[in-house]
C-alpha cells in the first residue's frame, strides 16, 4: 500500500479530472484492501481522521459505504444534512468549506439538483483545502462508477474489447439523475470498453457530457453508439446496466417528466433481452432497483446478476480514494 | 476474555433461540466486560467493525448503550433512520440485508409496528450473511431482558427460586408495545425464577408466548402464573417490574386502547405495593417510565429503585452479545 | 501532555466557574495539540470513550469541532437531537443524565430558549457523573470564548493591556441569543483586557452579567465601559467583534424583536469603522456572519479577519477541554 503521495490533496468531483494511470493506481488500490478485508488484516491508513459527508438527497449505499470504509481506515465519516447545519440559516459555501477544511480532511457531498448540484461542488473544492469527494450531483456519479469498473474488471479481467450496453428503463414515482449514465459514457471508453447508449429521444443526455463521451472512446479507438431501440444496448454485449434516468434535457417539468416516463413503460429489461447478449453477459445495477418496472426479478436475482458485488465495490474503490486522497 | 469462537454469526431475535448455556456464556462475558470497564481497561474485540442500527421507533438507551458499547470494543456503530434510506424510496428488506452484509459486521433493528416488526427482522436475517440483533420488535426485546436478568444476578447471586412479578401499568399518551413482558415471562423461568404475570383482561399478551413461557416453566421445573390483581405481582416477591403495555391482542384501534389504558388507571405501583412483597424486594423498569402515572417518585427514587443499574446493564449486556456474534 | 488529574470531571457550563489559572492550563493544552495536529502526531488522550452532544438547536462548527475532536482523541462523539430521543416521549433531565453517565464519558448540550436552556444545563450537571459541557445557552456560550481567546493570544502574545470592542450589528430574520457578547464580557477583562460594549438601548445585555463583568474587570484592574455608540467600540481597540443578538432583555416578543433590530440597520461593520482602530485591529466574528447586513465582505474577507482562525481554534480550545475534564 504505496504510491499514496502522488494523489494526496486530489479531488474527485469527475473522473475526467483523473488520468487513465491515476485511476489503475485507484483500482489496484481497491483490490488490494478487498483482499484485506476478506482476509481480515487491519488497513489503519487514515488513523483519527475525518470526512464530512454532506448529503442534500437521501442516501444508503453512498452513507454506509463511506462511513463504513473510514471506521475500516481508522478514521471517523461525519453524516452532514443541510437542514440540520447553518447552511439552512445560509451560510455560504466558502465559509462552509473553510471552516470544515481547518477541522477535518476531506468533504464529500450528495446535491443532485440540477443547475445547482455540481456548481455548489465545484465552490466548496476552490475554498477548501482538502478533497473533496463528489458523492453524486446533478451531472455526475463518479464513485458508482468506479464500482462499476471495478466489478467488471473483477469478471473479465482485461476489459479491452468488451462492449457495455447502458439502456434507459422506466421507472416510476420520481425523476432521478443524469449523472449515472453519463459518468458511464465518460469513463468505461477511457478503459477500450465499446459502449452503446440506449434511450427514447425524450431521455437524451446533456450534450456537451455525450460530445466528450465521444472524444473519449476516438482516443481510445473505441466505439461510442447512441441508439433509440432498447434492444441494440443488449446485442452481443458482454456487460449491460439498464438504469432509469429523468427526461432532464427536454423538460424539467416532473409532471411532464412522470408522464414521459410512463410513455416507454415497455423499456424494462427481463431475461429475453438478457438473452441477446453474449453467453457471459452480465447484469448490472447501482440499486435500489424499481423492481417489475426497471427489470424483472428473474433477471436481477438470477445468475446473471452481479449487482450485490457491484454496490459492495463502493466500499473498496472509495476506500481507496479516500486513502490515496486524504 | 475467550469462547467467542461458538457463537460467531449467530442471531439475536428471540432469546429462545438461545440455549441457557450459550446465554451464561453471554452474561459472563458481560460481567468480565463491566469489570474491564470500572477498571479501564481497553476492550478492543471488535476492532475497526462497524454495527448498523436501524430505527423505525425512537430511542435513547438504545441507540447510545449500542453506539458507546462499539465505541469502547474499538468498533463504529452508525445510527439510521428509514426516513432518510432508500427504504423511503421502496427498497426491499433484501436488498438492505445484502448491500449492508457486504459492508459492515452486524444488523441492530427496531422495528415496533404489530405484525411487521419482526417479520422484516427475520427477512433481513435470512439474506444477511452477518448477525441481526434485535432492538425490540412487536413480539420480543431480547437485549432488555438480558440487561434485566444481569440485574437480578447481580443483586441475588443465584436466582434459583426467586419470585418475579410482572405487573401491568397504566400510562396514558401512546400504547406501548408487548416486547418487554412476552420476553420476560419467556426467558426468566429458564433460570429458575418463578414468574407471575398480573393484568387486567384486556391487556392479554399474544397466546402463543405465554404457552410457550408455560412449557418453558415447566421445563424448568418453576411457577408461571397469570392474574388479574395488580397486588399479586407484588406479594412474596423477589423483583417486581410494573410496566405499561398496550391492548394489543384486543384491539389495534389506538382510540380504544388508549381509553383501556384510563378505565385501569389505579394500577399504579406505590410504596403499598413495595411492602407486600419480601423484605428484599428490587422494583425495576425498563425506562422512561412515566412518573406519577406508572409508579410513584417515592418508589422509583428509592431505595428498592435499581432502574439505573438496570439501564447500565444495557451497555454490558449488549457489548457481550456483539463480541461473541459479530 | 499532562496536568490532567486537577481537572478531571469538572463542568464547564460558564467560565465563571474556572479560575485563571485552571482556564490558562486549558489554553497551553490547546496551543499544543494545535502543534500536533499541525505536525501529524497521534493524541490519543481519550481512546474509546464517548462524548454525548444533545442540540436543542441545529449547529455546524460546534458539532463538528466536537465531533472531529474526538476522533482525533481516539474518541467518539454522537450527535443527538431531542426529537429523536425519549425527551420527546417526557424523559426528564434527571433519568437522562443518569442513563448517559453510565455509559459514557461526558455528556455536552445546546439549549439556548431563554429562561430553560441554562436551568437544563445545570439540571443534567446536579445528576450526572461525568462532565457536563455547555455548547451554548440562553445565557452563556463558553467555548466560543476559549476560542476567541486562544486566537487573540495568537494575534498579540501577552493580551494584557489590549482594548477589545463588543459591538451589537444589525441582523435580520430571526433573534439570536445573549450568549457570545454575555460570555465575552465576563472573561476578557479576567486576562487583562479592557473591553467597551455598545449596544442600542434596547439591546442591552442581563444586568446581573454586566454586573459581573463590571466586577472582574474591577478585580483585574481593567477598564469594562457600556456605550450607545457603535464607533466607540471601534475607537483605538486592538480587537473587534461586532455581533448581533436579540433584545432579549426588552423584549421576548420575536415580530418586536425583529421590529427593534431593523430600527438600527445602520449598526453594520464597515472598513470606515475598522478604520478607527489600533493599526494592528483584526476582525473577529463566531461565525455564520449575515454577510452584508453585519459586515461588510470587504472587511470580513480582508486582511484584518481572522474569523477562519477563530473558528479553527473551537476544534483547539475544546480538545483541550475534552481532554482535561474527560
Amino acid at each position: 500500500m504505496s504510491a499514496r503521495a502522488d494523489l494526496n490533496g486530489k479531488n474527485l468531483i469527475s473522473t475526467q479530472d483523473w488520468t487513465v494511470e491515476e485511476l489503475e493506481i485507484l483500482f489496484d488500490l481497491a483490490a488490494e484492501l478487498k483482499d484485506a478485508k476478506r482476509e481480515g488484516r487491519p488497513t489503519s491508513l487514515l488513523q483519527a481522521k475525518t470526512l464530512y459527508m454532506i448529503f442534500f438527497d437521501a442516501s444508503t449505499r453512498t452513507r454506509n459505504s463511506f462511513e463504513t470504509g473510514m471506521t475500516q481506515l481508522g478514521g471517523h465519516a461525519i453524516y452532514l444534512s443541510p437542514d440540520r447545519m447553518q447552511i439552512s440559516h445560509g451560510e455560504n459555501a466558502k465559509d462552509t468549506a473553510n471552516v470544515l477544511a481547518r477541522y477535518g480532511d476531506a468533504i464529500a457531498i450528495r446535491h443532485c439538483e440540477m443547475g445547482v448540484g455540481n456548481p455548489y461542488l465545484n465552490e466548496v473544492a476552490q475554498h477548501a483545502g482538502v478533497p473533496v469527494i463528489n458523492m453524486q450531483c446533478d451531472i455526475y456519479h463518479p464513485c458508482q462508477i468506479l464500482a462499476d469498473y471495478l466489478t467488471i474488471r473483477e469478471q473479465f479481467g482485461d476489459t479491452r474489447g468488451l462492449k457495455l450496453g447502458v439502456a434507459w428503463t422506466s421507472a416510476p414515482n420520481y425523476v432521478r439523475p443524469l449523472s449515472v449514465p453519463q459518468s458511464l459514457i465518460l469513463m468505461m471508453p477511457r478503459f477500450g470498453i465499446d459502449v452503446t447508449l440506449a434511450y427514447p429521444p425524450e431521455f437524451k443526455l446533456m450534450p456537451e457530457i455525450e460530445v466528450q463521451a465521444k472524444a473519449n472512446a476516438d482516443a481510445a479507438g473505441v466505439k461510442f453508439e447512441i441508439s433509440d431501440r432498447f434492444e441494440d444496448a443488449f446485442e452481443d454485449a458482454d456487460v449491460v446496466i439498464p438504469k432509469s434516468w429523468g427526461p432532464l434535457v427536454t423538460t424539467r417539468d416532473v409532471p411532464e417528466g412522470l408522464r414521459l416516463i410512463e410513455q416507454y413503460s415497455s423499456w424494462r429489461c427481463d431475461s429475453r433481452h438478457m438473452a441477446l447478449g453474449k453467453k457471459r453477459l452480465i447484469y448490472m445495477h447501482p440499486l435500489p432497483a424499481d423492481r417489475g418496472r426497471e427489470v424483472t426479478d428473474e433477471v436481477i436475482d438470477g445468475p446473471q446478476s452481479v449487482v450485490y458485488d457491484e454496490a459492495e465495490n463502493r466500499l473498496h474503490v472509495q476506500k481507496a480514494l479516500m486513502a490515496l486522497t486524504m
